[in-house]
């Protein structure tokens, strides 16, 4: 995953070389500071191994890439004025740190910016690149409004629960994923290849990221360990709990026993098989991955870099 | 006027023959609500009038006009969240009517497809017009940003104000008529001088409002008169009258005496000049208007009707 790393560097350094500093500073502030969080980059990342996997130019995929970096911030700051979140990677969340008109705002900007970057290909692949920008960003606008819904439903089923984080976390993936292809001039079928690629490692990396809100380490992750099952969150989990669990119902609603609380709902998690069921699932989208993944027509050694780093996302600890 | 009359409703039957409902429906169904509920349709008739201007296919217009007019209702959703408006034209508003969440993550979806139709147009000029809608939309959220600064100012020099209306409001006036002309292959300089007729219109429009705000009708408005009295806004009219009366200060922050405010306000409004300035204010953009609309290279009765339109819309009293 050398390559990888390195590209996740170059976003870095991409990323700080960007001015986000115009007037009024109260919309652009919060905009640097998000960018200025970290995170692990890792769709952009995406995007520049795409690019590196068909043979293309890695330079020209680089404003692209930081769209899709945008927008991935973009979303996070409204989704946590809509979660009511106060930490995000261990520092306060822009509507926290600011208010929720500017969080509101400053997203909306930030949506615009990602346009504006993403605009930046070479205009004969502009149609198709807008056209997988703007599919992928109302698919994770939908994702969010499943999310929100199953906030107020008792029973979610499996199936809509993955359709749920398949849209508001693997369809950027595949997105950043074929986006770069596109930049490469890769065939429509490769390019479909690598997008089903992303889809299915995002879904394993989104059920890693539910088991990890569990049973991952608080101060690692940089949020709250535990935060699922204190909000009663409709995690992959959970959905299996409810089904094998008589007790799981009991700890619905309670929030004063925080701990107590936690601990209890991750014994049951274990007990009942929720969590082995899980690690499974994950297991499952990852060997979709990889035959997305080996389904490719080129070869070149950035194929074995992604199947290294598919491996690192579901057996990653934060 | 009649050919622009035509426009309102071709856009008004063209976004009735819009799908916005797709799943789920919490996501869409604002969609199709704010834009249900009617609006001068002002900026996506004039795209259509300037592609007709100057020579072009005002059906090729149509798409993108429909995303100028997508794109305005996005910030009217987003911003009445920001200014908690219960109201917009007569109903309630989208947060008012669903909630917060809903709102913020319907107006994004919103954004998003104002980009979808926007790329409706041919290759050839997709990179101009993206700019431009681009620019523009980073624009407009200066705008508010600027207008949501301005509440907690107690003294907003004129120059300001003039800058953050024409940032919230005249760019995208503008916006509409440089892409009618973008689409219609028009020069350079007449594409610029379109512009330029709508930035100068959108700000006579916008003192205009400020205006019947505080003088119009309030049945005809659709929303509540002297609201911006009652908040103590800083339109021109309290801008002149904070240097040109000693009486306006003792009324800020009270809420309690409203109808009682608000006659006092627009009384101390017309005895210290305030509103006389204000509309002579609107009538010198009215008459820059004119002279960029005289500007352009081509002649066609649309010029006439241009500055037929642009006379309604300081002389209208809703």
């Amino acid at each position: 995953m050398k390559k990888i790393q390195e590209y996740t560097q170059l976003i870095e350094e991409s990323l700080t070389a960007q001015n986000f500093n115009h007037q009024p500073s109260e919309l652009y502030e919060p905009i640097s500071y998000i960018l200025s969080l970290g995170g692990k980059r890792l769709r952009p990342a995406l995007c520049l191994a795409a690019t590196d996997l068909f043979g293309g130019e890695v330079k020209k995929a680089i404003k692209p890439a930081l769209a899709i970096e945008i927008f991935h911030n973009f979303s996070l700051v409204h989704d946590d004025i809509m979660d009511a979140a106060p930490l995000r990677r261990g520092m306060a969340t822009v509507h926290k740190k600011w208010d929720d008109n500017i969080a509101i705002l400053s997203g909306d900007a930030m949506l615009v910016k990602a346009y504006q970057y993403v605009a930046q290909v070479s205009p004969e692949i502009l149609p198709r690149v807008l056209e997988l920008f703007s599919q992928t960003a109302i698919e994770v606008c939908e994702g969010q409004q499943y999310d929100l819904n199953f906030e107020s439903l008792d029973d979610v089923k499996e199936e809509d629960y993955l359709k749920m984080i398949k849209l508001k976390t693997s369809v950027l993936l595949g997105c950043a994923l074929k986006l770069g292809a596109f930049i490469a001039n890769a065939s429509e079928e490769d390019a479909q290849a690598i997008y089903d690629f992303g889809l299915n490692i995002g879904i394993a990396f989104q059920i890693q990221d539910d088991i990890l809100d569990a049973f991952g380490e608080s101060d690692k992750f940089g949020k709250l360990s535990g935060g699922d099952i204190l909000n009663d969150k409709k995690t992959i989990l959970m959905i299996y709990a409810q089904s094998h669990s008589h007790e799981i119902g009991k700890w619905f609603g309670d929030k004063k026993e925080a701990e107590e609380k936690i601990e209890a709902v991750k014994k049951l998690f274990v007990e009942c098989g929720a969590k082995a069921y899980a690690e499974k699932r994950m297991h499952d989208y990852y060997d979709k991955a990889i035959i997305n993944l080996n389904s490719i027509s080129v070869k070149s050694e950035m194929q074995q870099e992604l199947a290294d780093f598919a491996k690192y996302l579901i057996l990653r600890d934060v």
